[in-house]
């Protein structure tokens, strides 16, 4: 067709790419629709090559079926709870403290994982000061090691130190556990840095009466606790099990309720009245029964889907199934969202804690659809919720089959990030979290939205091992 | 226009009521708009001409705005349990059983209700036999009066007997109360029609163990448990508070559950135990408090809001706030529902119970949107669930405040059924309901939807009392 034929009819005109090309179209009256698109891997021609070389790949796609498989089988079930050092025993052989996401020194930590570090050297009777805990850190005098590196997990700083009580989450199928600690409420705690006697007192009577209570209640049970089978059902009652636990502490309350309230000598009609109020409970169990899954699914040759994403406060890491034991790194994020009154964007502590684990496993904001009444954290409307979950599938693998998301007809959540999906589309994965202040010893200040780097995924996609040439 | 100019370019058909009227139309390729409308009054004149007074008239909108605003301004306060005799005088004076729905004589009993009589009378030791109960009932020896003639309601058969522990319900502002008995799970109960020992035993449980326990663990709770709020927040957690009460019956264990543990001796930590499993536990605590808010609505003259849909399981009946204490009745309606295996359409009584009080006061089928875990009972779609609340809101008055339907970007849940609108578009309202088994002694079968009969509300308009000549 000649340019002059072309002119002459009515122009009905797609536009690909930048949309700045669409406008001056528009503003002369014509019909101009507009697709979304960048070049993949940000037009970075390497990278493009490298990602090239991963994208529909039989062995690549295998394998990531094979860690799905295996992610997806494993029902994690609540069989104890106990101190840190009888869970992970490396708590017992050294002066150790874990911490949330990949691996950093005392010296690089943010103000609230310090903190919670110093707040945990009190608690152990390591130091009698806050002083004397930063110098025992400073020093060498602490050693730190991340959560994960101990199938642990930690929500915010993360921080678990020998004595305080474990939740433990087993898969019976492979005797596989999984590890967090128990969830101290909101508002001033230490996960968000918050120091003082409220927080100390509470971290004590936690684990000399919380934990125990709890596992003898646990003992006591009919039955051992399917995690699973309770966050799919409170999936269908508004939360998404990572900033929204509130129908799933209560469903959890009430099956230990019973057994609780036989054991007033450990504390239990005590630990009745804690939860009574704490709406982020079933957090860290969500978390856990997370980590076990993801876990199951990591170190399987040639699978692009991502094992772990934390956060330090300072970096994040994302560990990909078969990339070995590496952590890829970037900067931590910014978290928008809906801050306390008093405390602003100004007093947020870039993005913190484990508890995106979650996200890898298609819950948070993966599952946001299911939870509107969060929806305040990204302007407010469900609408807006159901899009970020429909685009959270873009970049996974596949749905998971019990976790169910109600406000898009019943649909499976997203699970499964697919390393080479984030770089191709640039589709950064949407976490919902907490906000801790920045500065040591104050805490919680809200709670929003953030995203995982692209560049994590950049360098994972990089660095991931050669496939072998076909035969 | 002339015919031969209008048949001479492109037909665009608006088509106003009969659709057969349309499809001849679109046989012939005529684009055709048809529009569901009907006459209003079902075109009876007469019927017309009555409903054509009240419609708009000033004196009605502003005694439906008075009645709303009593009804949206009650907070139903849980202030205690104590025995029915204790709540309701008249139990206590004569040999009196309360029933479900509108007045009933016992030789008009359906199966159901008959077998929850012979079970109460047993309870109280009034007979000694199911034969010597039945004969006591027949021969006057036991009177019957609807639970609603005592502000009291109870779900299906809705047998009240004096030794029945009662839920007390208190408005603060006025002090007014509402009742209902305590839910006894699901399945086989004497709600239900069943019978057996396993059925007397829990009864006799509920009265000599749970009320007192529920009692005195109500009295040490630092503050009232408000069940407008509670409601509020379970409509966020796919809980429309009839049917499906799964996440405000654990937030209220919930509340409940140190305090209950502080009474092992009047029965708490059995109470737990019971209260573990039972997912129908608030829909009492939801009918009390729609009844204490919907009573207060009540009486206001030259009213058409609906205070009252109950159903004994032959007859169903409205109450109007203008039409003083008669209700208008009507046969009761099937319900299509969902069986348990074994069981079927043919197996089931009629539409039974006073928990429509739930969709009087905009819960239950009005707010369906809220609860996508139920939406099988309408053939499996959110949005079909969605369509219901809408349409429940083109025969209502207002909208709830606090009762937000996630579902419908937090839009309140309508309430303040009127019966000019009913009447005029023709709209019954969708109620979602257990199902009986029509025999005596079997219990639930099923759960489903039904709907309040247009003919109550069309001889609710008739007998509405005549307005004053405008002066």
């Amino acid at each position: 067709m000649s340019l002059r034929t072309l002119f002459a009819g009515d122009l009905h005109v797609v536009n690909v790419g930048l949309e700045s090309f669409a406008q001056p179209l528009r503003d002369s009256g014509v019909d101009v629709t507009s697709i979304d698109w960048r070049p993949p891997a940000h037009g970075d021609d390497e990278l493009g090559l490298d990602l090239a070389r991963l994208v529909g790949h039989p062995l690549v796609e295998a394998s990531n079926a094979v860690a799905m498989d295996r992610i997806l089988a494993v029902q994690p079930l609540w069989v104890d709870v106990c101190p840190a050092r009888e869970a992970i025993p490396a708590l017992a052989e050294r002066r150790l403290l874990l911490h949330a996401g990949p691996p950093i020194a005392w010296a690089e930590m943010c103000g609230p994982m310090r903190a919670a570090v110093v707040g945990a050297a009190l608690l152990e009777g390591w130091a009698s000061t806050p002083a004397e805990a930063e110098r025992q850190a400073a020093s060498g005098g602490i050693e730190f090691e991340p959560c994960h590196h101990h199938d642990a997990v930690g929500p915010m700083a993360g921080i678990i130190s020998p004595s305080m009580p474990l939740i433990v989450v087993e898969d019976p199928a492979t005797g596989r556990r999984s590890y967090s600690n128990l969830n101290e409420g909101q508002g001033r705690c230490l996960r968000y840095g918050a120091l003082g006697d409220d927080v100390m007192d509470r971290l004590r009577w936690m684990s000399a009466r919380l934990g125990p209570s709890l596992r003898a209640a646990l003992r006591s049970l009919p039955e051992r606790v399917n995690l699973r089978s309770l966050t799919a059902q409170a999936l269908q009652m508004g939360d998404e099990c990572h900033s929204r636990n509130v129908a799933s502490s209560a469903l959890l309350v009430r099956e230990l309720a019973g057994a609780l309230a036989q054991h007033p000598d450990l504390g239990g009609h005590e630990a009745l009245e804690f939860l009574r109020g704490n709406n982020y409970w079933f957090l860290n169990f969500s978390m856990a029964a997370s980590k076990l899954a993801t876990m199951a699914g990591h170190g399987v040759e040639h699978s692009t889907v991502v094992t772990a994403f934390a956060r330090n406060g300072v970096e994040v890491g994302v560990r990909v199934s078969g990339c070995g034991d590496s952590w890829f790194t970037a900067p931590a994020a910014d978290v928008e969202g809906l801050y306390f009154p008093g405390f602003g964007p100004e007093d947020a502590n870039p993005d913190i804690g484990d508890s995106a684990i979650a996200e890898v496993h298609g819950l948070g904001g993966f599952a946001l659809a299911a939870a509107p009444a969060i929806v305040g954290f990204i302007g407010g409307t469900p609408s807006a919720a159901r899009r970020i979950s429909e685009e959270m599938a873009t970049i996974t693998v596949t749905r998971h089959r019990d976790y169910q998301l109600p406000g898009l007809d019943f649909v499976g959540a997203p699970v499964g990030i697919d390393v080479r999906a984030v770089v191709d589309t640039g589709t950064e994965p949407t976490i919902t979290t907490g906000i801790s202040h920045r500065e040591p010893g104050i805490g919680q200040i809200g709670a929003g939205i953030t995203h995982a780097p692209l560049e994590c995924f950049i360098k994972a996609l990089r660095a991931f091992p050669a496939l072998p040439v076909e035969p």
